[in-house]
């Protein structure tokens, strides 16, 4: 049977080109694969996809029955339907360890890197298999997504030589400039629906029994969400009216280097002893946050315990 | 902080010698580390650090507050006591994805291979890290225990190779020969206790809530247990009444390939839905089932469900 490969829910660029290159590695490896996707492609991983000539890969709902490989998380939460009667081979991510559990051995390649991709850039040199040329760019791009561009505290060495070996082979010249060029179309905001912004980068959390919905909007200034900041606001109240303990959403400026987080919760408290700063009216800057799996979540954990 | 290197409870040898090598490999990449063990080695783990002059790791029994190295395991079950309060950095494993979570990211190397060992081989190649003579020996015997010398359903071509390759820098010529001289080791009774006995190579696990423990002793010839298989009947009777659903004993042959499986269940209905065969008495003989991990866990995980 041919494996499924599929990250996360509301898929980021990490997840799309994770699935695509696993696949291909794993199909060379002599396993056969297939890349999966739990959405549609956002705009930058559109963007992305076309410029290198990638597929986005079929959308899959329900994954009951099927043989798979997740790859840039292990939460339940963050799970397709079905994963409970599915067997899962492999993992490949840069997360923290989360509830995923087996009943059978598997393969996990997960390092506490920047991104998925480089880990699976290592996996290829480890295989001894050749990265094809419009996977590097895919591979490159989603690196340079996950770590802004190097700038965020979850990059890491091994990240910037991924993507230095990864421009030599995608054939990129100038790496900036092509991550620029990927941030300003993440920037826009035109034409999406509130819900699809606060989607485009969610993610459930189970904390201490509470269900907490992390999204984060990166742009490249903030002043371009201003227009929309009330409406994100609405948004994630009727998010958190779902049943859910609190919604935050971190409005992220690359280039200021910190997060605007927007605050909908049963208990505003755990924001100041998660940062140590008092909210202001319904939302609080916090300077030099731009990582919400380095930055947040363990913050978040924390405050919840 | 120097991290912890750590097996399971009841460590066997691949948890010992996978303590010792994952130490020895993170200080070489200038990770501070320190093997350690949940108890002392068992015999045939002391005639393999006796064999190639290695040390056995200092027994450690509470590590809240600790930076760890989970290595051969990813249970907490099988986890030392304040495992809660300590930092797991990473995990080294070849069994199913357990329970263990992590609030950070972590570093993760696990391969459905026979040993634990067989990864740390590659892990040693992978950072470009010469494999030490007495190592290479110890890990060498690691593999051939866990694969029972090539026989368990669990082994694959990449322990085959690593043993291969181990083998030339241990400077072993007669590996076979070695396993023999190991397991003859192994299988000796004398002088042990029916506690150390039961406990030599014993996991508790959650089966769909229940508590159920599982020993394995593996002995060149089944006759060699005899004279003991009574009084190891009476001592799983003591440990299931410490409050546990099921224990299971098997007492493996590892020339004819088989296991006698030792049941005291508050349902010893499972035994045959998990294996489809009628327990005779107190016992029920496998044939062919050597692997607790691939052919034992597995089968009794759905037989609970």
């Amino acid at each position: 049977m041919t494996a499924l490969v599929m990250g996360h829910m509301n898929p980021d660029t990490d997840s799309i080109i994770s699935a695509i290159a696993v696949a291909d590695l794993n199909n060379k490896r002599g396993i056969s694969a297939k890349a999966g996707a739990q959405g549609e492609p956002t705009p930058e991983t559109k963007f992305v996809l076309e410029k290198f000539g990638l597929t986005a890969p079929e959308v899959v709902t329900d994954v009951a029955g099927k043989k798979m490989y997740l790859v840039d998380y292990s939460d339940l939460a963050q799970a397709p339907k079905g994963i409970g009667e599915a067997e899962i081979l492999g993992i490949v991510d840069h997360h923290k360890l989360g509830d995923v559990t087996t009943s059978n051995p598997l393969e996990i390649w997960t390092w506490p890197v920047g991104c998925s991709c480089t880990v699976i850039k290592s996996m290829y040199d480890f295989y001894g298999v050749e990265i094809p040329k419009n996977i590097a760019g895919g591979l490159l791009c989603a690196i340079l997504s996950d770590t802004v561009m190097f700038k965020s505290p979850t990059c890491t060495e091994a990240d910037k030589k991924a993507v230095e070996a990864l421009a030599k082979i995608a054939g990129v010249s100038d790496v900036m400039a092509l991550g620029m060029e990927m941030f300003k179309v993440k920037s826009a905001v035109e034409g999406a629906s509130m819900k699809d912004l606060v989607f485009r980068d969610y993610k459930d959390f189970d904390m201490n029994g509470n269900k907490v919905g992390i999204g984060q909007l990166e742009v490249v200034d903030l002043s371009i969400l201003d227009k929309v900041k009330d409406g994100l606001y609405e948004e994630i109240t009727r998010v958190k009216g779902e049943g859910r303990h609190s919604v935050f959403l971190l409005l992220t400026d690359i280039m200021k280097e910190g997060s605007e987080m927007l605050i909908v919760s049963d208990d505003p408290a755990v924001v100041e002893k998660a940062f140590g700063k008092k909210p202001e009216g319904k939302s609080v800057w916090l300077d030099g946050v731009m990582s919400r799996k380095k930055q947040v979540v363990p913050n978040f954990e924390k405050a919840f315990k």
